[in-house]
């Protein structure tokens, strides 16, 4: 088998076998394959695609490319759940240790936050000391003794994931349906996941910007864990708009630590229990996703998903007192309010716009490696739908330089469009995939 | 400008500035944009192809990518040749020394043969003491002095090319008409040409398979030199058969010295003569091609071409008393004739099938850098379209190894179907672009 010959029949539109994509994801994953033979290939399967059976053949091989946990000594069924990425996206924070709580153990792998969007570890890395670089070992232990784990993605868990992400970043490769779906799974396949909520969100603040391209990533991702044996469910849900009121890093830990504490913004507690109820009864906690809704909701009132935040911070390293006095965390030295430019409704408040606004306080990346301030970030008070009146707080801005305030404002002028004429708020999800599960 | 934006840009198939061509170009060139970004820019050429403009562009930045000569202190009107590589195509051999014999300087730069296409200088190397490697300056020198010069390609002309190139074999983006009309303008650019005749080939023994593809390449080639302010015509001729008889290196450097003294087979010595008129007619020698054509004939007839390419020879090296007596360059041991097994008429005569014979005989080679054997090749009696009895020679075989002579004896007997009733032969010049010319 030579690589070229691979590209070539790529290129041309035909299906590749099972082998041929072992080899060539071995190959590059060894570095045998060079990156320029690796970027023509990702070029044609942009242009090409891949059927539903390669995707699933190139999942497998990416899983395998490095270390395969296996927690069944820890948990009977090993539930995972993943977000394709937004703004103000905390869910996993509050989501982990909810159905952790609830008696299903979940070790969380996630990434670092790219552009627009936050990454839970720089989320968790506001609170002081604690630690999201596990190894493998530590990561199981805890697991055990815990239930919940809350990390970054090992190196050791499917190495060719992270080979093809850098290069994808670099070539224009990044927008492919099969390319982000095999990413996503076979990190979760390498994880050691049985069954996994996907939580892919749609909208101006997402990767998909369509509904119809959500609705694509979705099927494709259900598609390779009916092929590979897992069971996997996939709720499309809005991002049009923010998630909650939080952006940027302390500032969504105190949102989620709020919703963990029982009260918090309705839309982000409403997601979280969403998630939580698919996971447990995915992972076979709840014979129902009704059930699994009733066992989140009792979980969350009862304090026992909180005890388990608490002891998840502790576990890891990070200060309690800091999440149990929240005002303890990072705080910014600019506070300021940024009031409605008019009587009316909200028609618009895009995600996209908040999340560079927050990227732009230094509370996101332009690019990989960047220091993040964790203190910064802004409280959005207004969702689609709502009334608001002239000098009304729409935002709270907190930032640590002028210059950058001013910045994150000329953002946030943007991202609100006020009508006289009421509007209905935005749907909070839009489907499942698959359709009427549970 | 960042070249990920360029490779999106060329990805979503919008028109590139020649500003970023350029900045692409260079950046590649200099080695500052990495070997994987091009082969992404180039698999999404591949897919999404170029304007005229910019392949234009293109051409224009790959020809500035190092030295640009200036010959016309030497040629008032500088006229080049370029052939798409076919199997027999030893007709640089020939019309090089006969232009510059009715008065035409011509310095020719040409390439190395690859699998079933032979190379201009592969073939003169078969002459003992002959250089193909000259320095710009020998090359101006024995144009200015001799008028005719044969050799290698310089490596400081177009160096983007040859890394684009060498990129391109690796990463299945060959066969790409934006990428190969530019590949070889930009070197004749490169080398001071203000006319160039095209020779595109067509047929299985071609890079162009179909009249199509063809017809698109020397279209778009056309198109490149209207739009850079140079006179091109580009001459569409068959390659479903060799051209001539000869086949291998030693033997078709004996078929064009049979030429150039005056007699050589029909097919291959009208070929020569009509891409002379060309450049004749092209470089102002000729007030039109079929003045072109007389001034060619008379010069071929004289003795005038022949003269000078013995000229060429001694100047660049070679041993003159070689061609002389041209049994003096290298002959195989096993020299066999294949007989024909039908009475009837030949239909097929695959140059495809007859330059992997030549190949299997180590006239060529499979990968570039291989050693050649200038001895051996094939000799073919008959085209399509001629009559046969059984037991006349089709072939005859020069080889230096039984085994070879059998593998390429395979491949011959797959090159040739000869059926009872008449076929009319083929055609030899399908068209030219632009039409009436001249």
């Amino acid at each position: 088998m030579r690589a070229v010959e691979i590209i070539e029949k790529k290129r041309d539109g035909d299906e590749l076998s099972p082998e041929e994509i072992r080899f060539f994801v071995e190959g590059f994953t060894r570095g045998e394959i060079p990156d320029y033979q690796a970027a023509a290939f990702l070029m044609a399967v942009y242009f090409r695609g891949m059927t539903p059976r390669e995707t699933a053949d190139l999942t497998l091989a990416m899983a395998y490319s490095g270390r395969v946990l296996d927690l069944h000594d820890i948990a009977p069924v090993v539930v995972d759940k993943h977000s394709t990425g937004g703004v103000g996206d905390k869910v996993s924070l509050v989501v982990v240790p909810l159905v952790a709580a609830a008696g299903l153990p979940v070790g969380k792998m996630s990434g670092r936050g790219l552009s627009f969007t936050g990454g839970t570890i720089d989320k968790l890395e506001s609170i002081r000391g604690f630690r999201v670089e596990l190894t493998v070992e530590e990561f199981r232990e805890q697991l055990r003794r815990v239930g919940a784990v809350l990390c970054g993605q090992s190196a050791d868990l499917a190495p060719a994931d992270g080979k093809f992400y850098a290069l994808r970043d670099v070539t224009g490769t990044v927008p492919s349906i099969p390319l982000i779906a095999a990413s996503i799974m076979s990190k979760k396949i390498a994880a050691g996941a049985d069954a996994i909520v996907l939580d892919v969100k749609v909208g101006n603040g997402a990767f998909m910007k369509t509904l119809e391209d959500a609705r694509a990533l979705a099927q494709r991702m259900v598609d390779i864990g009916s092929a590979l044996g897992r069971r996997v469910v996939a709720v499309i849900s809005d991002m049009n708009q923010p998630l909650g009121e939080a952006v940027g890093n302390a500032l969504e830990v105190k949102e989620a630590i709020a919703t963990l504490r029982s009260d918090g913004p309705r839309d982000f507690r409403e997601h979280c229990l969403t998630i939580a109820a698919y996971m447990l009864y995915l992972g076979g906690r709840a014979g129902s996703v009704a059930e699994g809704r009733r066992l989140a909701e009792e979980t969350l009132s009862s304090g026992a998903a909180w005890e388990k935040f608490r002891a998840l911070v502790a576990a890891q390293g990070g200060e309690v007192e800091q999440i149990e006095e929240p005002e303890r965390l990072p705080r910014a030295r600019l506070i300021r309010e940024i009031p409605a430019p008019a009587d009316g409704y909200i028609v618009e408040m895009r995600a996209y716009e908040v999340g560079m606004a927050a990227v732009a306080l230094g509370a996101g990346r332009t690019k990989k490696g960047e220091p993040i301030d964790p203190a910064v970030g802004i409280l959005v008070h207004r969702k689609v739908g709502d009334p608001v009146r002239r000098g009304e707080p729409l935002f709270t801005v907190h930032a640590n330089a002028e210059e950058r305030l001013a910045e994150a404002q000329a953002w946030l002028s943007r991202a609100v469009r006020i009508q006289e004429a009421p509007v209905p708020p935005l749907p909070h999800v839009y489907e499942t995939i698959p359709a009427g599960i549970g």
